[in-house]
């Protein structure tokens, strides 16, 4: 028998009282005033609107901002040019305003080249940006790598233009500057990490993912206070370029992740979803699995595909990090993503909170997941002559707590994870926790090596 | 290839010739007498009651009995005082008998220290036990590694209790002796073992256990006139500290079992149940799970869970043998469990025989199950040149003849036993142990070694 | 990275475009009238029908024809004698004829023995054989092991039949002679071959399996203009007898063959189905079921059994080749199975058409099923900068080209083989296939060997 690692013996503790403390109420106000806060900036994959928002984050939790700049070999890509925008506006010929970026930022096509000019509508329209099947909607939509301009705007006001001039004004500059990141590393008693990744790039799109960038900042700040096993690391990255930045100049620290979750799309009324990793069955895996299986809702479990948000870089085939996806309703799956009604009034303050719950919950599980010894492993021990019977309670209750007792006895063979007792039991994870604990206390369990 | 080990080649056919024969007749009479004459012996974990019921299976079966004294440290157990019950009473404040061990032995807390006073209701009250959900019956309770004395009566009497004060006589005693259990020993051409196991601790419960104690001795007589492959272990323990008892003594025997059930709860209406040892899919539990199948009858199968019956003990991680259990309705799981209606009514002579009927299928299943090669592995032999097609009379049963055949020869590559091919073929055991023995005969197969 | 194997890169992309342009049309009647010629010819499992049904195939392909003597042992088997038929016949008592092969060649018990004269109904009866449930129907039947004579009617004319005497004149031959069967090579650039196999002694079935024939013919022609990777072996063998006497010839041929499908039943109008092979998930198992989940229509998979055509042979453990098979409707599943309604009308050429379809599918995917390796493996590699993403067309195309690449660079570690992807996706294999030619072509892939 090895010794086991660092056992931060409390860890899964602590955070169990933690969630059987934790309420809606002022978290949730917390958080939407946040989420609010995030939504008016105009955020990009660089500029200075991300950088505004990470700041915003840092009065939750103490995130430090990377700055890595224009030109950066960032593995098969580079950092961009710097992308800022002062306002854009599209005047009719009648002098109406048609589209202002002070009114929506996503008015504009994100990375729009400045333009200042006269067009016909025929010239205009290829600028153009509309949604046919959501007529009273603005599209979000993007030019990173290709030069381009252009308005998003209702389908319905850009079906009355009648033919120009009309007025161009886009007030943006593409120069050589920065890409921006903040980063939180909340230190362990071990050197793994567990990965907590969001993508902060989306502008004015509440959901998508202002509610993602407010509950990974309360996250990590919960964890700040607790002795935990894992290191936990929060990156608030744009995405894709963002994440591919974090790997290129953290390619040690990357091996040392253990388990990851990206977090997205976290606020909505949708039922939570979970896409496993690439590896499919990773710890991480399972204990985001088990976690949905217990939390007494519809859940649902997607095995991966390469597609979707930052899962797709740490998952590459040169990583291949055991990180999932967390999310309520996944991209592109909710009639809202993407466009304009993606606003404050889609994110409900106990979606987000429910949904920080279960991040809570899968750490529980990773940081209670030890392997024991059944030190009387033949026959049953004794329970009753240890005060493991009387001690219990009103009957349901310690009915449940023995049949924990029993597995946990029954499985602990030295090669069994507490995880894998209580998937084969089907019982919450906390519950085959609890028994360990006690009979470890009873000195029937000794902790192994994994 | 290696030599097989000794084959009793005869021993599935002469299991299959006496399936064949058997009818629930007369059999059925005498498993009926047995369970009438273990009904109302009050048995406990030790005691006189225990081993008179032992001393009614010697009639059926030559166990022998062990004595094993009060203080002996069996594992982390230690063998309890000796319990007897001689009588015990409750009167009511006007004399009325409320409950008399001569009339049923589940009037008196199994275990219960002696007592002789008078109480008042509200003394009283705490030593009662009754089913609100079941008024009419006596539940059944112990307090075997407690202290204390009780009355379990029905819920409809309880209710119409006055205040005292009540006679309480019990006269039992609590003092050194021994623990008892039977055990017999069917020697066959190996020395690896088939445990059959079984707890005889229940008072006045048909079903739970006197059925199975009274199939179990019957299926150890038939078995001990065939020449059979395995050695056949038949164990009747008290539940938990007999099972715990007999393990502690035989630590080199139990090394010997290959596999094993746990036989209870045989003789009610209910449908087969198979509960798969903790290995899950080991021989045994593959054997029983075939069995079932080809039944022709509903059935279920379980996974293991830590709880039930002695199979806890024989799967405790120390252990960790190959013993399922194979019952009808589970424990707990009729109305009558654990109850006074579990009585001579509830069992079924032609359930306990069915039940009987499966056992011998599994043994017919584990002492048949054979590995082979395949001869004339390169294409299909010839069959009809060696009489193997035309020797087949009428066309159905020719075929399935023929089938089972060809799917021995297919699969007989030296490394698929017979139940793998069964089960692959999803043919009964039987037909393909039958192919198997033709195929030999005609010089197409040669058994290898496992 | 060891060098790959001989890779005929366009292989799967020629047999892509031979898809594309497939019609029924010509290619159909052509089938249909090869399908129409082989019908009235007496086939057995040797003989002058079998031979000039071969002939009747050398047109469309130039297969090679193997004369093998009566007497030579081939496996467990001896090469039986020659069958041939002249006429055979028989005649009422009122002189009317009740059975004439020049009428249907399936009024002949197929490898009957001569014989001239004149019987009682009573000593006729052992001699016929029909049908009672399909009573207008004459039924095929064989007796190729035991000297016997028979005749096959309809049974509604059976039960018309007077007492005798009848006329008897069956003009066979059956004396030493030769096993006849067919074979091409369609050489490819490496050794290891894919098996085609088909049956080709039933007389007047055209399901079974003049179509068969025909289909593997065309399917041979089809290969011979291309530049494959592996070699495409076509044998015509007659049932059991021909397989067994080919395996016998072609012990280290044998050894080639990496995969391989049975060809029976290819015309009807039933769904495709597929019977696994002896292994189980070999590749061109799991090839041929991709093929079918993407075909768009109704289709069924079914495990091995040792019953069927020739894979039971080529599936025997002393071979155990990855040979499945692939039909339409399986032997004995559709009502006119071995009757004479198996007659040119149960055979569509779009049936035909359809399945030979499929199998070229099938060698689509085994041509080009290599294995990857992601030479950008570090996060997703900026496909825009390479053109792959803006030379992509029209919206749901271009989504389904990119989710195929992503998936193609997501999991090519070099071990997951493109057949491994498409199934992983759930995309088409052509689609996988296309993602990683334009992926390879852009330098982000290298192929390693398998």
């Amino acid at each position: 028998m090895r010794t086991p690692a660092p056992a931060a013996p409390g860890a899964a503790e602590a955070l169990r009282t933690l969630l059987d403390g934790l309420e809606v109420g002022p978290l949730g106000e917390e958080i939407q005033a946040t989420i609010a806060e995030l939504y008016p900036l105009c955020r990009s994959i660089t500029g200075d609107g991300l950088r505004a928002s990470l700041k915003v984050l840092q009065r939750t939790a103490p995130l430090t901002l990377h700055e890595v700049p224009t030109g950066t070999p960032v593995l098969d890509w580079v950092v961009p040019r710097e992308w800022n925008l002062r306002r854009a506006r599209l005047w009719a010929p009648d002098g109406a305003v048609l589209a202002d970026t002070d009114v929506s930022n996503l008015h504009v096509l994100n990375y729009s080249v400045p333009f200042t000019g006269s067009v016909s509508l025929d010239e205009l329209q290829p600028h153009l940006h509309s949604l046919p099947e959501a007529p009273e909607l603005i599209p979000y939509r993007t030019s990173y790598y290709k030069d381009a301009w252009g308005f998003c705007l209702p389908h319905a006001v850009r079906q009355q233009l009648r033919p120009g001039p009309y007025r161009v004004e886009i007030d943006t500059t593409l120069q050589d500057g920065a890409l921006s990141y903040g980063e939180l590393l909340v230190p362990g008693l071990q050197q793994a990490e567990v990965l907590v990744s969001t993508h902060c790039c989306h502008p004015s799109l509440a959901n998508d993912n202002c509610a993602g960038m407010a509950m990974c900042a309360v996250l990590a700040r919960m964890l700040l206070g607790l002795r935990l096993r894992y290191s936990y690391r929060f990156v608030f990255v744009p995405g894709t370029i963002g994440a591919i930045t974090w790997l290129a100049r953290n390619g040690s620290t990357a091996q040392r992740i253990a388990h990851g979750l990206v977090a997205a799309c976290v606020g909505d009324r949708g039922r939570l979803t979970y896409k496993r990793s690439r590896r499919g069955t990773a710890e991480v895996d399972r204990a985001a699995v088990h976690v949905l299986q217990h939390a007494g809702a519809d859940y649902e479990v997607r095995d991966f595909t390469p597609y979707g948000y930052d899962e797709r870089q740490y998952c590459s085939p040169g990583f291949n990090l055991a990180v999932g996806s967390l999310t309520r309703t996944p991209y592109g799956e909710y009639p809202e993503y993407h466009t304009s009604a993606d606003n404050l009034s889609l994110v409900r303050p106990a979606s987000v909170v429910d949904t920080l719950r279960r991040y809570l919950e899968v750490f529980e599980v990773l940081e209670g997941n030890r392997t024991y010894q059944n030190l009387s492993p033949r026959g049953e021990p004794q329970l009753g002559k240890r005060g493991l019977y009387g001690a219990l309670g009103g009957q349901s209750h310690a009915q449940a707590r023995q049949m924990a007792m029993l597995w946990v006895l029954n499985q602990s063979d030295g090669t069994a994870s507490l995880l894998d007792i209580a998937e084969r039991a089907k019982l919450p994870f906390p519950q085959i926790r609890w028994a360990a604990g006690a009979l470890e206390a009873a000195g029937l369990l000794a902790e192994v090596s994994a």
